[in-house]
């Protein structure tokens, strides 16, 4: 079963904002429904919200009603600009958006005047692509667990924060949105893989124990320097981790690399609503009006990540290098590789 | 308004579970009502339920309905155990008992027969114990305060940590029970200073950006050493603390210091129920019947305690020194240089 799938002319999402009370589902049936989904994390993490976007644009294509080419891309590209705008921290959307707008703009500047055949060349190839894109996302996570693997002795115990569907042996529950309680324990279980739960302010607690053998998080951005963004308290977790000399590493496609900025102070950083800091499943949990903040992401400098795990290999500081050499296979080279 | 008072033959609670929902009250007539409310956290905080368990003593008193001082002491015994047993991790507690047993033990062996009397005399002392105790505690928290205050420059911003009820101005809430985002912004909100309510996995955030001056917590309990336990997820803040050099303080009575443990390796961690993080309000927030932990505090090493706030000064490193300094002077003192 898989997060984003793609059935009978809808993108169909498992609602992760119900689980685990329940497995339901979402179907968009426009770029405005892909575009809610992503905003109310009906579907969230890094390479998800990507392909979902990816499924967006090719029910963008379906949307235009018409039989202009250069009309259908301006279409395009003011849904690729609402798909966008929802998350801002994730890299993998926009990188997932501009590869479909790329594929559409070179059908369109290729066809010389066959408009009708164009737009269904474009309907047909944005969904083709979109459909790639969760097969090699398929591909690249099994190849970075196998990867990953390589990192992880035999019983270790394994500590991971908020949600990174992969690898992780001990789980680490996050506050506010509880993603670690609620979606990572829940995928575990799936795997029979043995686990407890814990709050973000007990994990240095047990790191300072000796009770944590190794970390491992996702991650939201890359910068070409090696700083990481990823779910808000990972930065503390790298810190606690790094003063107990307890390995700490980043898995992340490489299509979470962002060589265009030099470092983690460029990413920008999603502010969410207050309310998910104040409320939990609608009920208040503070006084009423109190000020809240909610940054959803934080920025864990390069020098506290021993070593980040793509899907092609496990790279190692100085991470300007690694990051470089990583970042520039061919994206389809993948499917072969996995 | 008091956390703790006696009215009407009673123990008076304001119920902290409650909090900030609504402000009501939870009355104890007997010793068992006392442990039951420190045990369910109705009244909770250090130097609280040391108050709470001292008022709880002189219910005992008049429960006994013999004329024995010998008995009475030895049911007294039991009802200290019993409150002894509610929470193992504040030192206060133990602290608060063992001075109530002391002044018993003094009026019985000093009694030499007169019987009736005595009794009379031990139930008229074990009150006017605790009600000096409660008033001492005021004392003590308005001096640390004084003292504090002298640790803190102007417009400065301050991170605090679950609940300490005192000199907060930037507040810190924490999972699983939320002490933070109830009660310490319940009481901000009441002193009229300004606060921000942030998730314990965004403090590093905030503390790496340079938009925290300082932190202040509380403690349960501080060894000989310096060592401190207190509420789960202190320790992680004091590591991001000296990562980013910003001072950590903490401030507690002389009641929270115990020279007989030599390290906080001796300081007993209270493991709480599971449900307290599985669930919030009584709602599942992971799948049903997930493997939970719940140490509900930690142990910050000396090393990372810029200073120790008492109500009989700053101390310093070496804090071997400073605490048994501290804690030499005699507890009616308080109430005088107060």
């Amino acid at each position: 079963m898989r997060t984003v799938d793609f059935q009978d002319d809808a993108v169909r999402l498992i609602d992760q904002t119900r689980l685990p009370h329940e497995l339901g589902f979402v179907e968009c049936r426009t770029v405005g429904d892909v575009a809610d989904a992503i905003r109310r994390m009906v579907v969230r993490g890094a390479p998800a919200i990507g392909v979902a976007a990816a499924f967006g644009l090719a029910l963008g294509a379906s949307e235009y009603e018409g039989e202009d080419s250069a009309q259908l891309l301006a279409h395009l590209d003011r849904a690729a600009a609402e798909l966008r705008a929802t998350r801002p921290t994730a890299v993998n959307l926009a990188w997932a958006v501009d590869r479909s707008m790329r594929t559409a703009q070179e059908i369109v500047e290729g066809a010389s005047g066959r408009n009708g055949g164009t737009i269904e060349r474009v309907r047909a190839e944005l969904l083709a692509l979109a459909q790639r894109m969760a097969d090699e996302d398929v591909a690249v996570n099994r190849r970075m667990g196998v990867l990953g693997a390589q990192l992880v002795p035999q019983q270790a115990r394994i500590l991971t924060h908020c949600n990174t569907g992969a690898l992780a042996c001990v789980d680490y529950g996050t506050a506010p949105f509880l993603q670690g309680a609620r979606l990572t324990t829940w995928e575990l279980r799936q795997e029979g893989i043995p686990h407890t739960l814990i709050t973000d302010s007990m994990a240095g607690h047990f790191i300072s124990r000796g009770q944590v053998d190794l970390a491992m998080v996702g991650a939201d951005r890359v910068a070409a320097n090696g700083d990481v963004a990823n779910k808000i308290g990972t930065y503390t977790l790298a810190v606690v981790c790094k003063e107990n000399r307890v390995p700490f590493y980043v898995v992340a496609p490489t299509s979470s690399i962002d060589l265009s900025l030099s470092s983690g102070a460029d990413i920008p950083i999603e502010e969410r609503p207050p309310e998910e800091v104040t409320h939990l499943a609608g009920q208040p949990i503070a006084p009423p009006g109190v000020n809240a903040a909610h940054p959803a992401f934080d920025v864990t400098p390069a020098r506290y990540v021993t070593a980040i795990v793509t899907e092609r290999g496990i790279l190692r500081p100085p991470y300007e290098a690694s990051l470089r050499t990583a970042a520039k296979g061919p994206a389809e080279e993948l499917l072969v590789r996995a």
